[in-house]
């Protein structure tokens, strides 16, 4: 099943004349995207990544086999280098991934801070296992995940000796850059970042591709998803199209001062999921000084935290929850003869029904006390169903992007972070920066 | 060492002007709170908890002692009592600390929300291990916990038969409710939720240090900890009270527009002590249309997904980051004879260095952009430093709020919430409020 939009829970705030007044602009943010003559049109790559990777599968299927030949997989790389194959693992696999027993092998990423614990622990959990690396990095100087990679090749040349680069696979620049060369100077096998595609759209791309083969999706599911969703939207007239309408609901609602969105989903599993979309519209149309914050939430859990806020606190906000449908999991409430808990009337209930109850619960509540949900449904945790959906929110972002009268597929604060950073650290060539910086302390 | 505030990074938004126009107010929402006469003032137990609950604990130390005997201690509970505990569980010892090799037993937090394949998950993880369970509830009704402790009662009659409720330990009202019934019928040994702390400002009641004692957490030191905080945050002056001008420059800020506080910290073991905070201060200020909206980010990793927003996004928003000191790990970046990556600068400088350069980068970045950081600093990762750095945020918490003008301590929407769910679900007694829900779709 597609992706569909529901209303209902955004009526107080949203209806058909708000979006009859957005629809030639929203048309319009469609053309400047499909006609690839809008600001970044030189980055949209992405919209042809289910066609264009076809090619390279049985090349990634073979590598990523090699791999799951060990025991832990170490994968190496940050922001779109990593959140992307997260997201999809948790809500493909289980957020307990490493934990469970599985014929694949263990994932643990790094190289997505700084923090001297987390990578002690990682390389702690990897004591006694059978290793392999896959290193993700366009240009391979950016400092989080180039330092990683060299404790992790540090570690294989001790462990492995002249075999270690066997065990390593780079997904880098096709042509240039650090980690391009390193791999013709150690013979990494290597696949190619597309130049047309940025960090946060490369998913579908061997970025997201190569580690999610290796824990066993099927990644050409997500591709098939992927490419259908992307020719659907494409066509889709305005009025029946969920995800030019979706795009067009977050400007209208951010132009009545709804200026934080709070991606929420009932299922742990999405929780990754909703980190990336942070990063696809929070980096897409956090810039010129404006743009929606996004924000994510985990429910029931965040019910009872941020639950007080949702209903009742400052009337600024909305949220974008996805309901996951077509889970077939008969988990049910236990009965209990004494029925202390007054629980019974639910006993022999499946949670997936209770959860769903709770789903549209909160929503009507949350709706009366001013904060609108945009309700969003997907099928099941399917591979092919998951492409639909990453590429659902892709494309919104784009269309949002452009209504919204930004660049979506620049990312100038970013670049803005790794230079003060090597400023600050003291890599040559950064002086004056460093000076400017220092002063202010 | 006490937490301490820096504002280097938000001089362009406050000077010492703004906390003189501010002094007298937040003095006052001190005195409402010390003198208890602010609104919600039945519920200042969490005060005194350090001092009240030493009677108790030797027989927490010991109930934990007992439930550290078995491999996994399933621990049910949602918000309030789950936050906490696994805030101080991960800060304390590891996000990765189930992973580990340890002598303390796993902990698996469960009944926390309403996914059926999580649910399943962690009973598979169960499979082959000797259980106890710990069930945290004032009221044992409350739909999530009390689905999930009927799941771990029907599994231990299965497995312990009439030894079941030994491995049992309940967390709950001293004198009412469900689940201190079932407490009498099932012999489950007990611990009181005091009657005057809320669910948020509990952990350092037996809510939370019961399971932090059966993961081997010193909770002595905890306490110590906080109560040595809450004594110096009461008495010291304004000019050099940091929780008291933390409370005052939050406020002061949000005057001026800032309606999105960002918590983050470097370390990703704070992520889940953000995830607390997002309760604290968003249950107790998101009321009455008002307060700042509670984010989290987990740096350096975010600043490569929500680093652009906060560089060149909208300006509506602030930054509190806590800068974990007093690590003494030696783990470095490896040296390379090649020095492809160029990272031969930071060659054998060590990562929480490196992670601390990142920082001052990035709040200086950040304030030059436009969005100011409030800087808090604490000690080491030890129970005592943790105990005073939980305490420094609640006593935050309460002044800010009464500095907004709300009751702190009260969390009407969320009651809300378990109510319009009972009604949704069909729970006898709701038929009107289930009806009223049902028009609307």
């Amino acid at each position: 099943m597609a992706v569909e939009l529901d209303l209902t829970y955004a009526s107080e705030l949203l209806d058909e004349r708000d979006f009859a007044g957005i629809e030639r602009e929203t048309a319009g943010a469609a053309r400047l995207l499909d006609g690839r003559r809008g600001a970044g049109s030189g980055f949209l790559g992405w919209l042809v990544l289910p066609r264009t990777m076809r090619e390279a599968l049985p090349a990634i299927r073979e590598a990523a086999e090699r791999l799951s030949a060990s025991q832990a997989v170490l994968v190496v790389g940050i922001g779109g280098s990593y959140l992307g194959a997260r997201a999809a693992l948790e809500y493909l696999k289980s957020p307990f991934y490493n934990a469970l027993k599985k014929t694949a092998p263990d994932l643990y990423f790094i190289g997505n801070n700084l923090s001297a614990s987390y990578h002690e622990e990682i390389l702690s959990l990897c004591e006694g296992k059978e290793l392999s690396a896959i290193v993700i990095s366009k240009s391979g100087t950016t400092t989080e995940p180039a330092a990683a990679f060299r404790a992790v090749r540090s570690l294989f040349r001790e462990r492995y000796g002249a075999k270690a680069s066997e065990r390593i696979v780079a997904v880098t620049d096709e042509r240039r850059g650090a980690l391009r060369e390193l791999c013709d100077a150690e013979g990494y096998r290597r696949f190619a970042v597309p130049d047309d595609v940025g960090g946060r759209y490369s998913v579908l791309s061997a970025v997201g591709l190569l580690p999610l083969a290796a824990a066993g999706v099927d990644i050409e599911a997500l591709l098939d998803g992927a490419g259908d969703a992307f020719s659907r939207y494409a066509s889709l007239p305005f009025s029946e199209n969920p995800c030019h309408r979706y795009a067009a609901a977050r400007n209208l609602l951010y132009r009545k001062g709804r200026v934080v969105e709070v991606f929420a989903s009932y299922e742990p599993c999405f929780v990754q999921t909703a980190e990336w979309l942070k990063q696809l519209f929070g980096e897409s149309e956090g810039k010129d000084r404006k743009g929606i914050f996004p924000a994510s939430a985990s429910f029931t859990a965040d019910l009872h935290s941020l639950g007080q806020f949702l209903q009742d606190g400052s009337r600024n906000l909305f949220e974008t929850v996805v309901d996951i449908r077509g889970g077939k999991s008969r988990f049910s409430v236990a009965g209990d003869a004494s029925d202390g808990d007054g629980l019974g009337y639910l006993a022999g209930k499946p949670y997936e029904e209770i959860n769903r109850s709770a789903l549209e619960a909160v929503a009507a509540a949350h709706a009366e006390g001013g904060t609108p949900t945009l309700l969003l449904s997907t099928g099941g945790r399917t591979e092919y169903e998951y492409g639909m959906l990453l590429a659902f929110f892709e494309r919104a972002c784009a269309v949002s992007g452009y209504l919204l009268g930004v660049n979506p597929f620049n990312q100038p604060g970013v670049e803005g972070y790794k230079r003060n950073l090597f400023a600050l650290l003291g890599k040559p060539g950064y002086e004056d920066e460093r000076e400017r910086l220092l002063k202010r302390k």
